[in-house]
Parts: C-alpha cells; structure tokens; sequence
C-alpha cells in the first residue's frame, strides 16, 4: 500500500532550479516536465508522450509548446494536443496531464493530486518571508534513499541530536534538560529551552553574546513533509518570554521533503534569519553546519531504510520519545485513509496555518 | 505473456562472429553455444551441461565434439553426450539441444522453435543477394535495451525520420510528402517518393548527380523481425517508373532483430547497393551515416521501453501514422497466438517471399 | 523454500576477524553484530536495534555495551537493553537477540537456531589441533556468489579434479584410478589412493621424497557445511596402511562453508599439517596451491547458480559420480525438514564426530 498522500502541496523545486529548458523531475513516483514559458510562468506537464510514450523532456521547445522527440506531437502548456503530424484532426485523448503549479518565495509548488482540491491559500508560508529584518537562504535539494516518512519522523525527534548529532547540533548541555510535544494545532510540536548556558559557536560568532544565553529549539512538522525548525537564543540576563523570539537571535530552518517514490525522497532545505542579515558569510557558515549534520541524519537514514526492507521478526517498539513520531504517523495513515475511500466529506489535506 | 515469437528464422550472428572457438549468445532469452565443426559447419547447442548446468561454452573442444568444464560430460554436434567419466553407460537424458542452423549470404541463421516447423527455403533472401553489379556490406551488431517490437516498429515508420533523424536521413523536403501503406503482401510496407528535388548528400558524392533528382524510400517489414529500406535516386529527367528502381542509383538496408529477452535486441544491419560498389569507401561512408542515424534511434527506443516500464494511468493512443506498426502488432499477436494454442493445421511462421 | 539449515554450529569469524570494534557479519541471512568484550570474550548480537533498526555496529560501545547511533538505545552482551534515554522503565521487548557463540582452535563458532538445542560438545574440532607435531594455518574467507549447496557439494565430489584443476591438484594419473564413497558415518566420505606414482610439486619441495610415493585423497563432507579433506603421501617402498596416513606426509584442508544468504556463500578454508611444519615458507606455498584452485571452483561454482536462477525446461541429472552429492542434498532435506515441522522427537542437527 502507497504511503503516497497526493493531495497536497510539495515542493517541486527551487525557483532557481528551472528555466526555459525542458527538464524531468519524479514526483510521487510520477515524471513531470517541468520548463518557464517565454513569460516566466512555470509549466508541469506529464513527462510521457500518450503516444508512445517518450518522455517531453527529450523533445523539443515550439514557443510555449513541447513537441515529442518521436512524431512531433506537440502539447500546449494546458496539455492539451496542438498538432499531431500526418492527420488535421486531433483526437481527445492526445493530452498529457498539466499539474497545477504556484511560484512563491521563490520555491516552485506543485500539486499532485485531485485538481478540485488544490487551494493555492494553503501553501506554506511564514510571516518572516515578508517582513522586514529578515534575511532568507536557499540551501540544497538533498536526495536519500530512505521512504519519507523516516525523514520527515526525524525533524519531529529532538531525541536523536545527542546521538546523531553529538559536535554539530546538539551537545551535553541539553542531553537532560525535558522536551515539550504538543500535537493540539495543524503542526505536531516538540520543543526545548535550555537556559543559562554557553552560546553555540554560530551564535557566539554572529550574534555579539559575551555571556551566558537563553537557547531554544522547537521543531514544527506539517504532515505530509514540511518541516520548520526554530532555534535561537538571547541573553540571559534579558530573561525574554517565549513569545518573544523574535526579540533574540533567531533562525528557522526550513525542510521541504518531496517523495521522489516510495524508497526515495528530496529534502530541499533553506533557512531565514534575523541576525547578521546582511553578511553572506553567515549564510554560508550555516549552510555548511547544516551540510554536515543533515550529512549525519542521510546516513542514518538511509540505513533505516535499508534494514526495513530486510526481513523482521518482530514489529518495531515504540517509546516516550516518540510521540511526535506517532502522532505524525498516524495523521499519514488518516490522510492515505481519506484518499484511499473518496471521503468527499472531509476537509482537504494539506491546509497550512502558521502559529508561531 | 511472452512476445517473443519461436517459430522463425531469426539471424544468430554474422558469419564472421563465429568461428572454432567456443561463444555464448543469448537469443529468445536462451544461452546458446556457436561454433564451427572442423569442416566449417556452424553448431549450435543449448549452453548448459544437464548435468550441473555449467554453460558448456566454458567448456572446451574435444575434436568436433564439446567436454563440459565440470565433470567432463562431452556432447556431439548433435547434442547427443559421447561420454560420461565415470560411467560406461550413457542415459539418455544426457544430451543438450542442438538448434537447426543455416548459414546463407554470410549470415548465420538460427530456429529456436519447433524443429519440425523450421524449413530452409523461408529464410530471408534478396535476389540482389546473387545478382552482379551489387556490392554487400555488413555494419553492426546494435545492442537496445528495449522489447523488439519498439525496434522493428520503428523500421516502417516513416512518420519518425523528420523528427528523429533531421539531420541524417530525413530533410525538409519530405514532411509535408504523404506516405502510402501496403499490407497486402507478407511485408508490411509503407514508402513515398519524393520528386524533383536535390539530392542528399550520399547521392551527390558517389551517384554523380548534377541535377534534381527522385528519391524513393520502402519500408518493409517482416514479422516478426526483419525490416528491408530501400532507398535511391534517379535523374529527375529521367522520370523513371517506380518498378525500374534498379536502374537508379539504390541502396537496400538490412536490419535482422533478434530478440536477446523480453528487454533487450541485437539489431544487426547492412547494405546491398548498386552504386559504386567497387568503393570501400561508399561503404564506410554509408556505415557512417547508418551509425548515427540508427544511434538517434536507439536513444529513442531505449527511453520508450524504459517508459513502458513504468505504471500507466492510461492506454497509449495510436494514430493514422500507426497504420504499419499496428498491423505488425496484429500479426505478431497472431503468431504468438498460433504458438501459445497449438493450432496444427496453421501455416509455420516466417515464410519468407520478397516481392520487388 | 530455505535451504539454510538452522541448527548448526557455523563458522562466524576466524578469531583474528573480530576484535573491540563493532563489526557487522551476515550468517544464515540475519544481520550479526560481533566484538569482544573487555575480557576478550565474544560477543555476537542481532545487528538491528528493535527501536527504529537502525543496525547497533553503526553506533558505539559504551564498555561492554552497545549503543544505539540512533536514540542512544544501550544493550549488553546479552542482549537485554539497560537503557532508554528519555524514560526511566526499560519495556521487555526493549532486546536485541543474543546468539550463542563459542571460540575455540581459533575459530569463532556461532549457533543461530533454536538456542535449546545448542551444544558446544557437537562444535567441530580435529585431533590433530590438539597434537604435537601438527602445524594449523588458516587461509582465505573466499566470498562466493552462489548457494552453499553447490559449494559443498564440490567438496565431496573427486569427479570434477580433472576437469576443473587439471594443472593444480588433479593430474593424468588420478583420471582412471577408482573412488570409494561411504556414506555410513557422520560424514559422507569420498576417497582414493594412487599407488606408486610420482610425487606432486609440494611433497617433492618439502617432503624430501626421491622416488615413487603412494597418494592418497579423503574427502569428507559433514552436512550441512563442513569439509575435510585428507590428502598426503609416503613413500611407496614403506607401503603403508589405510590407517597409518600420519606416517606419512600429511595435510588437511578444511572447509567452512558460511551462508551468508540463499545466494552467497563464505567458505573460509585452513589447513594443517604433520610436514615441514616450522616452515612460514611451507604455509604460504599451500595457501598459495588452493588460492588458484579454489578460484577455480568459485568461477564453476558461480556460473554453475547463475544457471540454475535461469529457466529451465528440464530436470538436471544425475550421475553414478553423483552419489556423494546426492546423499549430502538428501541429509540436508532431511535436516531442513526436521527444522521445519518442529519434530522434537528428533535429535539435534550439526553433532560431530570425527573418525579418522
């Protein structure tokens, strides 16, 4: 059984990742073409021929139009058939599927599923994409062989960074100190403060701290496969509240996980920041934290994987740690239900509502 | 369901790929051991000792004969085992099979079906084979990694070459020249004359044409896998009838696909031409040309097969340019439904009779 | 249907394999996780963590324990978990299982069937590791990309000497000589003496002998994965006895066949001998003798299960050579068969007793 929700948004790709060249990308176990008209508008088209079968993507551009590398059948943005060479009439099973697509903070959206369903107002977003003082960062489109759900279960586990993560994320301080879950709002959260310790070596070199800081870490995971992680610190001798995060120095790192097919996934991630927003050195030192620790999660991962495709005796045991895991999983497995039985009572999947 | 259709001629190798030493070919999903007797004949057995099922072809000769690798068992000409170290008695379950096979025109060619269909007189021939004033010349051996079908479909499909081949055997001049179709014949045919018009380069460099020119291309296809083109030109001015080919200048282009699996084909191709054929460099030259074109081919028919392989939501449609590869189909469908059922009173597969 | 016998002492590990550091074996298709305690003792774990799978040797020891790389899961040589980070009860499912493993002759035995029916009196051992005189060396673990079957069959099959190593261990004066078999005792026995013949290269070198030696080969096959195999010689005017081989120059070569999976196998070999046994130069030279042999059987052996995954139409027969194998494939199926329908009347599989 697919553990494949289609009906929802995912990333496709960067803005920067297409251009006006014809270009295949397998989403949801699906080959989309994906290509810039001569406006700038990205066109996703099925990347397969209803003739036979040759992918778009090794054809040709004809203006805004694709024209097959076999017969030259060629396809409008809509995906409707223009032209079949040989005969003036064009049947109407000559199209290819056109998927619906939405280009926002510059990151390419695309929806897979039932075209009634998409509603463009519940793509992700964060308030600090459009507010000042706030400086966002596009990082890689990492692949692993691992199904998605290991991944996206991963960013909703604070457990793992001791362990995983020992010199890059994580370290001593924050080994015993409790975290929170809450699953009450459309995001399961898992959050922690540390207080009154010694700033990360990012933050001691960006964010000008001399003494001891107040630290948080809340990880947000939106089913099916985003995933915001908020983490920063201010002094603690400013005693700031909660609520007041945006008060310290503060970074979200964001996780866009797009199923590739059931043993494959992208995760694109970036981050914005409101610290040292104007140097790029600072985008770049975090990048390459992040290259390392993500580094750290591929390779667990992708073991997990692997060992879940051996045979096992007995089912997988679950612990305290995991209630955000569980809970993610279980959403998946409603959001599968729900697509699986045509409940056309229930409420879309994917809604996206930010509550910082 | 299989397509591969055993009861035909299918070419096993050129006669220059095999001589005394013993050689694996993989044909209709079957391991095939080739060699030649002492007297020049060619052998063909089943390449697995029954014993303990080593390939004999890792075996070596005894004379004529073939000793297994493993324990010794040799096996005849025939498939009959000669001997057994260890035992005087030979059971009769000690025996390989050996395939009928004919070399004609230097060509090697095999029947894996049943043996007391395989007739002789069906193999492929051309007259041009024999006649004086034309010159043979074999090109390749083109390994696809696709089903054969896509391959010999391609070969009476003249609707592709503008879009595959616009650079090597298609021009602008033929696009908009409509296409006739014939499957009256044991061929599948489709061919097109284009009038008065320059001649390609091939034909400027060795036919010596000054003028304009007509220019002929036939496709025929065989099922189940041989496909005969033949193309040329003649001196506009001398408004040649379509039956006089052969007093143009012509070029026939040979492709005999044999199947190696359900996924993969060896297309091995040559060439008979009128047209300076005391020229090894004609050859070459057209060998060159082939090479390219049939390499575009190849691009194209491996990304369909491995489209094929994957899950389809829909059917591919098929159009008026499908009229030949759709009666090919057919007739394959018919022969395999011959072979699956046992219809004795049917005629055998892959009689061959070439109509000018 | 498995052809991996279960209860059964295998060879895990040469004891040089295995030492503080986690390492990751593969025995009978299950992931095994093999180290040494402080104390030096071996310990042999399932290699997955029950939590989320991910395999233990890719975390970290924490004194005799394991540590899980993932969320710090903590087991002990026993398997039973000591730790869950985040909570304070251990579950009872929190275990990794514990195989039985026992060192002994330099050589780490493992038992990965039913724990009840593992007994460290049945493990395998010789004589002559235990007597003056006799030197040990222990060889290759040759990798093989075939089933065990076919492995050990080939040590209980004299016939294929000629053919597979003619120019190693077999040469033209065993061809006619007549092989006994046995299959009364524990192991199923093969073997052959070859009077008055020249000596091989390797006594000639170190066993000082001048004139015609007597030569003799036992092979002894102990299902489901043990070979012994006996072969020396004397000097032909002594004209010893059967039973008086440890007067003479002796050697034997033993084989412990590993599977690793249904479809690959690890046959580590060693040998021990009575001749020139203070000679490093005289170890090198038999392993360098068996390391072109036993290449020899791998490319057999391979080719030979790469057949057998291919389809057949026929039976493979079989032959009057054939009778050791086929005594050996039938203790097999019968021990599979008693591993099978859980007959506890039965006695336990793997109990060995050498007679010499």
């Amino acid at each position: 059984m697919t553990t494949l929700v289609r009906n929802a948004w995912y990333v496709a790709a960067w803005s920067s990742e297409v251009d006006d060249q014809l270009r295949r990308f397998t989403i949801l176990g699906d080959a989309v073409l994906l290509y810039r008209r001569g406006d700038g508008h990205v066109v996703a088209l099925e990347d397969r021929c209803p003739h036979r079968q040759l992918p778009l993507s090794m054809g040709k551009r004809i203006g805004d139009a694709v024209q097959c590398g076999y017969h030259g059948l060629t396809f409008g943005p809509d995906g409707k058939c223009t032209r079949v060479p040989g005969q003036d009439k064009i049947p109407p099973s000559a199209y290819v599927e056109a998927y619906r697509v939405v280009e926002k903070n510059d990151i390419i959206w695309i929806w897979m599923g039932e075209a009634h369903r998409a509603d463009p107002d519940t793509i992700f977003d964060l308030p600090q994409f459009h507010e000042p003082g706030w400086h966002a960062h596009q990082g890689d489109a990492l692949f692993l062989k691992s199904n998605y759900l290991n991944v996206a279960e991963n960013l909703v586990d604070p457990a793992h960074v001791s362990f995983v993560h020992p010199t890059t994320l994580g370290n001593s301080a924050s080994e015993n100190v409790p975290v929170h879950v809450s699953t009450d709002g459309p995001a399961i959260t898992a959050w922690r403060w540390i207080r009154d310790a010694e700033p990360i070596g990012f933050f001691k070199a960006f964010g000008g701290f001399e003494g001891n800081v107040d630290r948080w870490h809340y990880y947000h995971l939106y089913a099916p496969s985003i995933a915001v992680i908020d983490f920063g610190s201010a002094e603690t001798a400013a005693g700031i509240a909660e609520e007041d995060r945006d008060s310290g120095n503060r970074i979200f790192a964001l996780h866009f996980m797009t199923p590739v097919s059931e043993t494959e996934t992208i995760d694109r991630w970036m981050h914005l920041r409101n610290t040292a927003i104007e140097t790029e050195e600072a985008s770049e030192r975090i990048d390459a934290m992040f290259r390392v620790a993500f580094g750290e999660d591929k390779e667990i991962l992708e073991a997990v994987h692997a060992e879940e495709q051996r045979p096992a005796k007995r089912r997988p045991i679950r612990l305290a740690i995991d209630r955000g895991p569980m809970v993610y999983r279980k959403r998946i497995t409603e959001m599968l239900e729900r697509e699986r039985t045509e409940d056309v009572s229930a409420e879309p999947n994917g809604a996206f509502v930010y509550h910082d």
